[in-house]
């Protein structure tokens, strides 16, 4: 059967095309910076928000009309697959993410749930011997059933925490199958609702148990996708343990699996935090902790994950910067971990929405490139640290001076000479760069 | 004496410029819709942002670099009035707006304050004569004296009532000399720290009657300005009383204001009440009360108003949309209330933060023009409402339909027929508009 | 059939009980300030929270365990309305409120859901006579099934208006049949995701054309009830049209609607539109317009509506003497528009948080009761704003001053004597208060 | 001199003393615990806030009145120093804070600053031979003066951080003389206006380097004071670098510092960040990190430091809770990092502010101390969490088991039973602990 044949592949068509299922700036074969965009842009698409979501919210049910609707059980789970597929070949994705419960219903027991996996994993593995289209990373839904209410590796039950492990034994036995090339860990509901009933101490301990488990496990199966632990503020708990990259980073220095994982970082996630997104972007690749990015974006009004499909050039930019700077991004890639509004529900929102996606970081791709190609910032920041590659700034640098050598020179100082941080000019730079970019084409 | 001759007049090299004193793509003489840049985008400079700021911040000192730093009181006052006519001329802006304070030093009663006045009022109106540089607004400051430390016309003491009456008074007749297109009261510290000290329907009756005196007495003085409120939701207090556009209005009609005020919006006010620029924009429009412009921005993950010059060019975009859809602000303009951070402490940052304000409002222009002359947006709404054109629809609007008819209307309906409301879509229009607008230069 | 049998009927047993079926706080018959806690605290229980959520989240599958689980369509309504009369008599809370899908199953047709509604509606009224617990107020709702995804009366559709109308209309004939106190119309979808695909001045104008329509109505079927709204600032959508007490106030002023309407203020929304609870209470009542209240709260570090039971004895006094300054609520109630936690998913939680509601409340007026017996607040008000009692600020008052009149007077002050807003010490009383009121039993 | 002799010493006279001038709560002997208030509220006064801070904010001057106003320089430090003994003995606080430029004025140059110091360091050492008053924790202001626009340790200038080095040299020095028990760092300006202009793996790098240079000195000048990081996410800077403890302790571990320091918290910065101030003690203390705090509150509707003096009983309770917890602060305290509101300007609300924050954390303490006493959240947390104290949860606990065996043990699960987690039951209990604790009295 078919299911998106209606919908056109698309194509690249340019800035100028009004059709909106055509790309406007991706440009696959595109040579940027001596590598091709497709091979910068390592899009996935996130089964969950594309195949599986219903746009219901909490006010409302469900709106999307998906050409599966009348169906359910493994029969569904085979139609998506099927549909998947297709929609990946229409917009040539060379990636895709999902967690086991987005591809196969859960069963009455843990047993049948493995085999509804392994019967939808078969299936999968057949779809991509033919289909260009390869597994960024999987995970297991830790967090959705009722029996992970209080959590799932730090559930203040210990057969929770069996159930959880038993679900990531299944799922890195799963990517090992499909060729993953990461492994996500999104905390869900690692967190708690209120301090007064948890035993914060334990249940961090417990996480960490449980991530040496995981890197285990991996090890004795010869899985060796990149291990990711995916931040995020709150929500659905009122406190997540891995708030952001800093405190992930923190949770990993204190339980020695800093050189196992890498952190997967989402925009929308960033920004719930209090931080932007190219700031956990920089955070995490200075401390070459920078895996793999969840592309999508949050409404700066709205205090919840809002999961919008990325649109904000500002932020493409920034970010393909920051990924440029890393030598991109390794084995991770950009993952759409976004979904259509409620109000988009036809099936061809998901394609012009993808589109939206794909072209914004596009268009940031090439805006980011020109501005290393010029060291437009580089050469901002090279002139205002100047000082530490000579004299006492090298010798502080290089660990040659202490608290007497630096009030020496303190008090041999005449003025000390600051000079402006330029915000307003380099602002300038940014917008001359996003509105030129495309003006020679 | 001169200020900033060793700064260039700042004139139009175009996008490619890499001259930090040149405009990028404001070009005041280009033809957009019909009209010269110059008369679409009034733009004006703040005088308190500009040219008494000294860049102080709660954590430090200020650090501001300027020329007249050395001076004091009226000497201090006059440089600057030399200074603030230079850099109008520098920048070519139609228009400025100051408060009392700004302009010259308070003295140690009302009457010298007001003399003090006189004098510097008479000398900007001299320097007006030769200058293409008009007054868009002035105000009082009825805010950061220790004496309106409980508000200016809702105070709780009658004096302070009084005082601030005065200063108001004497603001109207400044305006009037100096030929203002509008006047602008911000409540800075009309609102409450606490509820539980506070009688805020006094207060607001008090702000209301404060209000009709002040529209009576620039009848009698036959002062013809535009009356303004500017809302902001919190800061200084805890809350203020013109929280949002919406507020106002309440409060307006409430008072049978609404026919005399209109709104000065601020972008950082918007955002910080949980609006959009754009959606204050909107509202007011719609409702007739678009006054004028505070064009700055805030920085979204920060609670409080940092006054930043306005760069983000989806904002200017939106904002001269509604700008443009309003035939333009009438006798209202675009006040760049917006200063150089405090690491941009030099001079010529000030020009420079003001070619970012002024060039990302022009590209806005041009990006808003282009989107109103091919309907881009107009045909997805008119499209999106055209049931309100026909039958039942028509019914509705016109008056006809009542509960009843609707029912049975509504009984007899087979399916509802909703539609994608195409949000990514939209998305990617804005974009690609964005992105397109200056391809063809 | 029962479905809370095995849990006890709440009787009071005082402040050292360490029974959770018990009220700590409530009792129903004690006098405060001249009447019994029941007649001040018109508690009522939300139908939909307590009877029909079954907990799920964005993240997650729905966690209670309700003892109907097993049941279907009208077999599940009659269940939960045999036990809600059941639990409204172990609570003996004297009201409860709906929206018609609460109640009763959705049909395939809107004849048929007016003919479920139909049982429904007689099956409560049946109870309703043998019960002393009454309808604070019934609602439709027009924001949860997907024809209302862009909005009701603010939907782009007319069909969707006409649907929304004829709900509304059943509504209205609901109501009166079961003796409603108020109407509460919550704009769930009524406002906008996007700007740029929405006419927000058609979507006001029909708005207000629908409570117009709403209004003719109830009139002409003699349905007597208060009309309220209920302002939220956005969630689900974007922006929310009835974004606070003061943006409603605009409207209903706009179109001409301020003396039918009054406003029904929840506390989360309160706190979601950057207010106090007791902010909103206070701005509706000096405009006389408080109606009813829906008592919950909101997690201060959380972005969304979480719908919390009333637990913070500060904000449940605050509310409390608003209400009795109010002279109580009139018609109206607090509602308790909470729900418990995922984590609480037991049926006995449902009685338990509603202890935790009934218990804040009841401390709070007691505390804002001995706060108002003492006058400890008010003399703190009467005395700051003493200067409007007599001269200048009598003249203000009255009406009798203008600009000129106080100019002269501020001309002649010699200084203005503003006085401490003793912010520390009324904080210092509130928590005196607080510690002290159930001290002496 | 004398300046605070018109105020009288403040007594206890316990909860029902309507006397301004005396604690209600804080009865320094009074035995909880088995220690007196006085050992467990090692309360101290911060010198900025009470002595120095004119009460200016970023739209109004100062409105303090202070009984040295009159005075400036060296005369000024000295009148603030006698009047801050007289202060100190008028609480009876066991501590104070201060930065070096609270203390005294900064000169011309580095080496009068460092005089400067040293007559007022002289002044306080002699002053403290005859007082019970002790410095809890001094600090030096690396922020404030525009030298240090750019930040100081993580400044883009050598000359800067050499300048920062010779301030902590001398601070430390200072602290050694006076007997300081801790030595704070606020990273004032460590952190950044904006990404694009910043080398932010130099600026920590630095800042890495930077404490361990000042651990170094410390050590060879024999200064045994406990070392602090006071995480703060924002302001002044758009994004401080110890954002909260768990970015402090990220930053500790990656540059080997974790066992030389520990964290001061305050309780605004804890919810800028997004967290609960009962959150940050806690992941401090189970990390072996918690070391003092900064006891203040911010309002929950404003998004910057307002630095309110602690009144809100449910943070004092769970806050004294964390500490009992941790068997007290250890050398750490209670500083009242924290401002009387610019309406409270006169002197007396210096000490009514201090009682309100005294007797809210002493009123905490009891509420705690019942509760822990009470074993009422205890007996909660081991009844939630029995599953790992046997079986496949001790397993876990102590290592003994690996995904295959947990596997293993979830196949085998018949059903998993999670039980309530009572959230609204413990609120229920909290406030009957609030409003019986001092039922009694
Ligand atoms: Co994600
Ligand atoms: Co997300
Ligand atoms: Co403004
Ligand atoms: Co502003
Ligand atoms: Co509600
Ligand atoms: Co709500
Ligand atoms: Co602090
Ligand atoms: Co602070």
């Amino acid at each position: 059967m078919s299911y998106f044949s209606d919908l056109p592949k698309v194509v690249y068509e340019g800035p100028t095309s009004d059709n909106p299922f055509a790309f406007k700036f991706y440009n696959p074969d595109e040579m940027v910076g001596g590598k091709t965009m497709k091979e910068h842009l390592r899009f996935g698409v996130a089964y969950w928000h594309t195949f599986t979501e219903d746009l219901s919210d909490p006010f409302g049910a469900g709106t999307a009309i998906r050409p599966w609707n009348h169906l359910s059980g493994l029969d569904l789970a085979k139609a998506r697959v099927e549909g998947a597929f297709e929609f990946f070949e229409k917009l040539g994705v060379p990636f895709f993410c999902f967690h086991d419960v987005d591809i196969a219903p859960e069963g009455e027991t843990l047993r049948e749930s493995n085999e509804n996996l392994d019967v939808i994993v078969g299936m999968i593995k057949d779809y991509m011997k033919h289909s260009d289209t390869k597994l960024l990373w999987n995970t297991v839904n830790n967090f959705s059933h009722p029996r992970f209410v209080h959590g799932a590796a730090s559930s203040n039950s210990a057969d929770v925490f069996a159930y959880a492990a038993a679900k990531v034994k299944k799922g890195l036995e799963v990517g090992k199958e499909l060729g993953a090339e990461n492994y996500v860990f999104w905390g869900g509901r690692e967190g708690y609702e209120t301090l007064l009933n948890t035993d914060m101490k334990l249940e961090l301990d417990n996480l960490g148990r449980f991530f040496h488990m995981a890197v285990d496990y991996a090890k004795e199966i010869g899985f060796d996708a990149q291990f990711l632990i995916e931040p995020k503020p709150k929500e659905p708990t009122s406190h997540q343990y891995d708030f952001d990259v800093a405190s992930g980073y923190a949770f990993l220095q204190h339980y020695g699996l800093q050189d196992r994982f890498k952190f997967n970082i989402e925009a929308n996630h960033a920004t719930l935090a209090g931080h932007t997104f190219e700031h956990e972007l920089h955070y995490a690749r200075i401390h070459g902790m920078l895996g793999s990015v969840d592309a999508n974006q949050g409404h700066p009004l709205l205090g919840w994950d809002t999961d919008e499909f990325p649109s904000d050039l500002y932020a493409t930019t920034l970010a393909m910067y920051e990924i440029l700077q890393n030598g991109g991004l390794g084995r991770g890639g950009l993952n759409f971990d976004a979904k259509v509004r409620r109000g988009s529900f036809q099936k061809d929102d998901l394609l012009i929405a993808h589109i939206l996606g794909m072209d914004s970081f596009a268009a940031g791709l090439k805006v980011a490139q020109k501005l290393i190609d010029d060291r437009a910032l580089e050469r901002v920041v090279e002139d205002r640290y100047a000082s530490f590659s000579e004299g006492i700034g090298k010798d502080i640098v290089e660990g040659r001076a202490d608290f007497r050598a630096l009030e020496e020179h303190a008090l041999g100082l005449k003025e000390i000479g600051n000079r402006s941080g330029r915000l307003e000019q380099i602002k300038s730079t940014i917008n001359q760069y996003l509105l030129r970019t495309f003006a020679g084409e």
